[in-house]
């Protein structure tokens, strides 16, 4: 391919809307054109990465026994219904009607066309296990598409789908596909890439993993214990609470406390931390506005994925009204009011303690010595809070954790039955009985990876793409093409490596070496190679690497062989 | 890959809905799975077959110089304003709101898309020609999805699109193009598809063609000359009228005609032929329903996407209302007299002629002796008439036409400036000059290629995939794999077979070797190698082609060699 008819246009000044490098250098290297809120076009040289990303996934999807299939991107509504999920899922899930006002939908996720796909068939127990993926476009209405590819509306995803008859077959197999993950993050040039253990969403199902390459421009933030091998999503990752019960309890007494509202100014009036304080957070579940309470240590943030996954339902901080019954900035867990449906929900961290401050439920009045055993004895404990640095771990017990960001370049889940179940497929077990089966699936972004790569390997001037997955191998340059040695012999050497089956990008536009060299930085291709008249002088071609660890001068005799060797 | 292993099942009945044998053994074969009315998921045997398929279109996209890219599913309306086909495109364009109620549309074809990723790109001469192209999903909202994968809603498609500097170079470019095509038909196993001469219909411009590839099943009608190389679509075939105008003229006469409605009736009642009267046909506009009124020789048919193509616009057969003046059944050129807003066309047939029947646009008279010319005299003529089995042909002009039917598996355009005028797309020529580019499009539905081959090649028992697209190379049985020399000599085979990288699906269930062959027939596979207890006794495997040329015995010795060989 010669440089001067690649399709795109390259740039020299950073995009003044791109806030991560990969983005940034994706829209000023000719890989990417925006053309709606995270939608985009690619051009070949990120075409050419993605198909090699691609190929990838499908060796390794093949090795665990994969069988590739595809399903439609356009699905009818009635098959979400089946699942619940027609209903369950949020504005992402993009809705319409055909022509025939047929509801439909656009597949973010395919669970339910893959048991649409094999419920017929795998109706005996000697059909299991298998796996089906695909690598296919999907539609997901984010509200904030952002970071160029990390994060988009249109995207093209493998995603992959096994089907068991027992937990232990499952375990086995997303135990081979995590393994298989790992290969894949490793041959695509990014082996740093952690697995972290997360919570399933809107997906289901009990188990799951992210595998996350760490970034501080990463958009997930990971719990990490510097001790031991905890990793976790922060909805995930327990919050571990250590404060003791006293050993007495004061008597729950009511103050008096005029223009005090937040819970730092009361715990200074009372002369004491906020850790010893009960603190209220109100939502309002997004269905029907019905108010949810949460009452927590003082201390500590709500974290709200762990919230919404405990209601199965979405919730927006609350808007307090008079008739609702709440005294805002004197919220308590005793003598409580709400008028209307409600939820009041303890968090773990709460559990047992003794002698805190809280509201009052009264204007202008909290209560010092709250015992919860004694004063609020019918309070059920779940984990809502965020855990943050220093927190103590949940598996090593020391107090380790560290926040960490991170991009999510594929995840995996134990679906269970959700699926499966819903959409009424079942088999017939070996003595005769009826079972449904057990799903995984396994999913990875493939323009997501890519952007990720980049953001992994670069520097200031453009990507490094690993050889794996680099748009070309070689980028030869011919400085001054129009020295007719020059040109002969670059031309010669272009014939010959193409010839090898080597895949280059050749640069004969009549440029300075600057202009070139900034483009081949920016194309980030492994091995630049150039010919100019003062090498030819020399009798050598230059060779350098993009990651800089390479810069030799080769007799031009050589030049072939050792840029065969390298690769 | 194992049979026993192969998700999807395999049926022995024709499947009642399917009324073409491709669908049928489609769906039969395991190859793809109803969803929605023309929507389809793929089994792997089916994606094995259009990923070989895609290889191939991809290589010769390659060859003549493509650049693979990617455009997006999901565009914004506001790109299909630019061109003006947010408007003028009826209900196949899939239009939707996304979340933030911005308008959208599902992409049917990617001309919009391809202008919006180059126009920046290429607004010097230098750049050009260059031709972009993806290998992607696409949705239309066809009415009437049917025949399988034939004509389905959503669809795999490679799409592209080239851009010159002077239509000497578009058709430079388009002949090469041409030649591609045929070499992808022959490649994929169908060399007998034909290209026609086609109309442009939605996607505008002037000089397109239609691969075709014929068989009674098509949903095409095709015009071919017996004589020369003559062969067009049914719309891009003009009808050549051979009936000169008489030597006088009668004068035009009223005549009574009672309860005489049709041009039958009419043509009986003077004792005259119906190609000496002029009917009339009646439309209206889907738009504003206003009534397009058309004169054509009697004994000829209105070709409506000839008549749809020349008002630019969607018509449907009239409901002749007491208001609108028109007299059914005595409708004629002479005092007609419309209410409201209308449209009155002449069909080509008549232009000149003399002596003609004729309706008096009063109930029952009838004119004869209408003289075009004479009577009226500001007709405009063009050409509306339906091509039949002997009709003139326009190239050689001998009464050689045939009608044959065809699946369109391809096509290609010179779009001209359309989309690059309308949506603003210049450059600088050699002058300095601003110039707008001359654009190509060029079209291949994966799928429906995929079913054509089918179609074109398959007996009642499955099939008969050429070896460039087959799933597998090698169907291997091992009848009655209980036998232990069965079934060591054959897993061996397998074995070795995937060492020397041949594509092998190994039967080995313990079934009947009448199941097995039902099976592989319906995988189409070319070779089936068959090991047998009674074979083995023998010391040979039986080989077999699926078009059932080569059928024989080889020692167990050759066997690899031999199945090498033949491939």
């Amino acid at each position: 391919m010669k440089l001067e008819k690649l399709v795109g246009d390259r740039f020299k000044e950073r995009p003044a809307d791109c806030v991560i490098d990969s983005h940034a250098l994706m829209v000023k290297g000719g890989y990417i054109k925006y053309m709606a809120n995270g939608i985009y076009s690619s051009y070949m040289p990120l075409k050419r990465i993605t198909k090699k990303i691609e190929q990838i996934i499908r060796e390794e999807m093949d090795k665990i026994d994969g069988q590739e299939v595809s399903f439609p991107v356009v699905m009818p509504a009635s098959l979400w219904d089946e699942s619940g999920r027609y209903e369950s899922i949020g504005d992402e899930l993009l809705r319409f009607t055909d022509r025939n006002n047929a509801k439909m939908v656009l597949g973010m996720t395919h669970e339910e066309a893959a048991v649409h796909l094999v419920r017929e068939y795998a109706q005996t127990y000697a059909k299991y296990p298998f796996m089906i993926y695909q690598i296919q476009t999907k539609f997901r209405d984010e509200a904030r598409p952002r970071a160029g590819l990390i994060r988009v509306r249109e995207f093209t995803m493998k995603d992959a789908y096994s089907f068991h008859t027992s937990q232990e077959d499952l375990e086995q197999y997303y135990e081979k596909c995590h393994k298989a993950y790992e290969r894949i993050f490793a041959r695509a040039g990014i082996p740093e890439v952690i697995s972290v253990k997360s919570d399933s969403g809107m997906m289901g199902g009990s188990i799951s993993h992210e595998f996350m390459l760490l970034t501080p421009v990463g958009e997930d933030s990971i719990a990490i214990c510097e001790e031991c091998d905890f990793r976790a999503n922060m909805e995930a990752a327990d919050y571990i609470s250590d404060i003791a019960r006293d050993a007495s309890s004061d008597p729950l007494e009511k103050v008096h406390t005029p223009n005090i509202h937040t819970i730092e100014d009361i715990c200074e009036f009372f002369g004491d931390e906020t850790k010893n304080s009960c603190k209220a957070v109100v939502y309002q579940k997004n269905m029907d506005d019905s108010y949810v309470v949460i009452f927590i240590r003082g201390d500590l943030e709500i974290n709200e994925t762990k919230l919404v996954n405990y209601l199965g339902e979405q919730v927006h901080p609350a808007v307090i009204t008079q008739e609702c019954g709440l005294n805002a900035g004197y919220i308590g867990p005793v003598n409580l009011n709400i008028n209307g449906a409600h939820t009041v929900l303890f968090d773990k961290s709460l559990e047992g303690r003794n002698n805190l401050s809280c509201g009052a439920n009264e204007n202008e009045y909290h209560f010092k010595g709250l015992d919860m055993e004694r004063d609020v004895p019918d309070a059920q404990y779940h984990d809502f809070a965020k855990v943050h640095d220093g927190s103590i771990c949940p598996k090593c017990g020391k107090k380790k954790i560290k926040i960490s960001r991170g991009i999510e370049v594929g995840n995996i889940f134990q679906l269970g039955t959700k699926y499966t179940k819903s959409m009424k497929m079942t088999y017939v077990d070996q003595d005769g009985n009826i079972q449904t089966p057990i799903m995984g699936c396994y999913g990875i972004g493939v323009g997501r990876l890519a952007a990720s790569v980049c953001e992994a390997h670069h520097d200031e001037y453009g990507p490094i793409w690993p050889k794996s997955i680099a748009p070309w191998q070689v980028h030869l340059c011919a400085v001054r093409p129009d020295d007719e040695e020059v040109k002969k012999f670059a031309d010669d050497l272009y014939e010959k490596l193409q010839a090898a089956n080597v895949e280059v990008i050749y640069d004969d536009r009549r440029v300075s070496a600057g202009v070139m060299f900034a483009d081949a930085d920016l194309l980030g291709v492994p091995l630049r190679v150039t010919v100019s008249p003062r090498n030819m002088k020399q009798g050598v071609v230059e060779i350098t690497s993009r990651d800089k660890t390479l810069k030799e001068q080769v007799a031009l005799t050589d030049a072939q062989a050792a840029i065969m060797k390298y690769l």
